[in-house]
Formats: structure tokens, sequence, C-alpha cells
């Protein structure tokens, strides 16, 4: 009987890997990932010259469709039917073969593999190694301490309404906001209207070739990028005081 | 000219070390970390057995007293006196050597190191290694999804009021309570009349010897360990949307 092995890879910098992951990566006989069609793969891409020379790789391919709205119930149906043949198929695979899971950052944090974990939970034997979240390589290029003393820190997704986000923002300390992309002109509303976003931060590609670290104020509207998220330091009340 | 490198050790099992702090603490020859009085130090103690055997050690002792409160007006000047004299201390040190400085976590989320930082930047070459931060150490114990789809994280402190907890903790999907410990009874009583109680988590030393993962409703009131994270986890609104 095999396991599968849902290997955190970190922010990017395969450097800032943990000494598990890289042992676990360099002796994979068997690496799954998920990607685009058409892309190589951020996970993968971490990991390029890591792997063994006779690894099976087995690319999770999310489904495309020109058809239907990525936010339909359609869709959402299309994608839990991916989810659930890749259970299936890392499932079988792993009764003979342990299987290596590449997954950005920390998996049990907004990870992918999450979608895959529910579905085979109880009927395999799962190892989730821990790995350095996106968020914290995006922090560590601005060079500030995100948080410290007393403050609030919150993690919000882009996805969500204006107004929640609003009403998050002003309530916070340090703030960290995710799944940007084309939402990044409404969290920038979201940000202004709490009157953060003179703070505020967008790094983009954390730890990685490229990486880019700018005042989101000073950021043109129609420049989205993918891999980016967008911070607000916390000013730490209290910050003397004991730990 | 030497370097001042913040060495972040993650949560607390050595194999949780990113790559680069393995390298960096092995390599090291003048290494630096704080302490309790009379305690061997959550820091220095991860490293058990990598440090080279001609290093110099400097531990930071944090200023003991049995005749003033650790809230007090008095205590806080303690302790910035005694940050002020270690930040000179380390940036004499690294005008000759590389210093590292050995941190719990990662350094950027609400680390000791960060009171140094502050006296230190723009006199002083720092670099900071990122980590894994303890909490996430934490809920890899509990072994589900902190938080998945478009679920909102906030990151409490134990030490705030209990009002201020309890707005929070209705207000956020996942939750993660720091600074447990003898403030362990009033993040109960918020969890309590958040409605979130039945739902929370204590893990202590997560990924060390000795874990302890229990739900903190089954907790004895009397028993608050020190190296404590409290967690709630999110249900993942969306769970099945394309990230």
């Amino acid at each position: 009987m095999g396991r599968i092995i849902c290997c955190g890879l970190g922010p990017g910098d395969p450097d800032l890997m943990s000494v598990r992951a890289d042992r676990t990566v360099r002796a994979a006989s068997h690496v799954a990932y998920f990607r685009k069609k058409g892309r190589p793969g951020q996970a993968r891409r971490i990991v390029e010259g890591m792997l063994a020379p006779d690894v099976t790789e087995y690319p999770m391919e999310y489904p495309v469709t020109t058809e239907i709205a990525f936010d339909s119930v359609e869709y959402v149906q299309l994608l839990a039917g991916f989810h659930d043949e890749w259970a299936e198929r890392l499932a079988r695979l792993s009764r003979a073969v342990d299987v290596v899971v590449l997954c950005e950052g920390d998996p049990y944090f907004y990870g992918s593999f999450m979608h895959l974990h529910t579905r085979l939970q109880g009927r395999v034997e799962i190892e989730v190694i821990a790995g350095i979240p996106g968020m914290v390589g995006c922090w560590n290029g601005v060079g500030q301490p995100i948080a410290l003393g007393d403050d609030v820190t919150t993690v919000l997704m882009g996805t969500l309404a204006e107004d929640e986000l609003e009403r998050h923002m002003r309530d916070s300390d340090a703030l960290v906001v995710m799944k940007t992309g084309r939402n990044l002109a409404k969290v920038r509303r979201a940000l202004s209207s709490a009157g953060r976003l003179d703070d505020a931060w967008l790094v983009e590609r954390g730890t990685m070739p490229g990486e880019r670290v700018v005042r989101l104020a000073e950021v043109d509207g129609g420049d989205c990028p993918y891999f980016a998220i967008v911070l607000v330091h916390g000013k730490g009340r209290h910050p003397d005081a004991a730990e």
C-alpha cells in the first residue's frame, strides 16, 4: 500500500522549500500537480531540475471551456467532476506506489489539493507537508513586519463583495488580500473607502524571478498581474510589550 | 562588513526549516537568540545538534523582575532598554562578522526580532529568511484545511479585550488565536459568546515532541499551556469554485 504525500512547496523560491519537502521531491517516483491547459503549472515550475530522471508525471489539467462562465453552476459541476476523477485516479495509483502531489505554498491554507483531500480522506493514507504560505514570501519582499504586538491580521479573498471587503479592511490592523487579478479594481476601491489605500503594497511573484513590489496607489488600474497579493502592514499595537 | 541574518526556523520540527535556513544555521559562526533566564530558549532548542562546534553563542536574556508587573509602563521601558542594548551589541558585532539571529516561525509575523529590526534598519545590512509560521505547524497537526474558497481568516492575540475578540470571532470564517496562555479563559468565553467554541481546537507544541491536539471545549479551564494556539476552521465558501 502506498500513500499520497501532499508536499507544500512554499512561495516559489526552491530554497524556501522545507528540508522535508526538498527530500521528498527529489526522492519521488510519481508526481502529480494541477495546471492550466497549455501552461507549465506553478508547482511544477518550482521543482524544475529537482525531479529524478525516471519520474512519472501526472499533470492534472483544469477543464477549459469557452461555452460556460467560470462562476456558473455548470462550471462548478464540471470542476467537481474533474476533482472526483482525479481523486479516483490517485487513490487507485496509491494502492501500488507513493504519489507526491506538488502544492504551492502551504497545502492546508487555501490550497487546491484540499478538493482532493476531502474526497480521499479515510480512503487512502495521506501525509501533508507544511510549507511557507505564498503571502509570507510576499511580505518578506516588502521587508517590514506585517504584524506585531497585539495587531489583528485578516486574510481576504478579492472575490468577496466590495462592502464585505471594506468592512474587514476598516476592522483589521494588518491585511492580506489574495485572489486579486481581475478583482484588483474592486480591492482598490474598498481599500480607498476604508482609508487604507495609501498604506497598501502590491507584491507580484513574491520570492520568484521577476518579483515586483510596488505601492498599490501607484499601479495603473489596468495592470492586473496574476500571482499578486495586496498587503497592508499593521502598526504594532504595544510594540514593546513582552511576548 | 558583516551582516545580520535573521533566520526564520519554522514551527519547531527542524525538518520543516527551509533549505536556506538549514544551510545558514549549519554554516553560522556567531548566533544570537532570545530566551527567558534559566530556560534553553525555544529557537535555540530547534537548532540543537545543528550548530558548528566552534560557534559563538549570544543568548539575549529577557530582563526579569519580581518588583514590577509585565504590563506596566516600567516593564515596557525596561524591555525597550534591553532591545536598545542588544541592537547596539549586534550592530557592533556585525561590523566584523555575520551574525545569525535565530527566530521561531516567520520573523516578520509577530516575531520578537522585529524590536531589533526597527532599531537596526538603515544602520546595518539585514537579511531576513522566511519561515513557516507557528500557526501553520499547528493547523497541520489537526489535519484539516484551515481555510479554503472565499473564507476570511483572522489572526487574533489572546491579549485583546474580550468584546473585541468576540466581534472578530463572529465576523470571520477561519480563526487563529495566538498568545493564549493565561488569556485562555477569556478566549474561551469570547468563542462561546460568538457561538464558535464547539468548533475550536487547542494545539500545543505544534510539530514538536509532545504535540497535543484537543478540542478546546474538552480542556480543563486551569490547563493553560504556553506554546498553544487556538484554531477554528473555515467551512470553505464556494469550495468547488475555480481558483
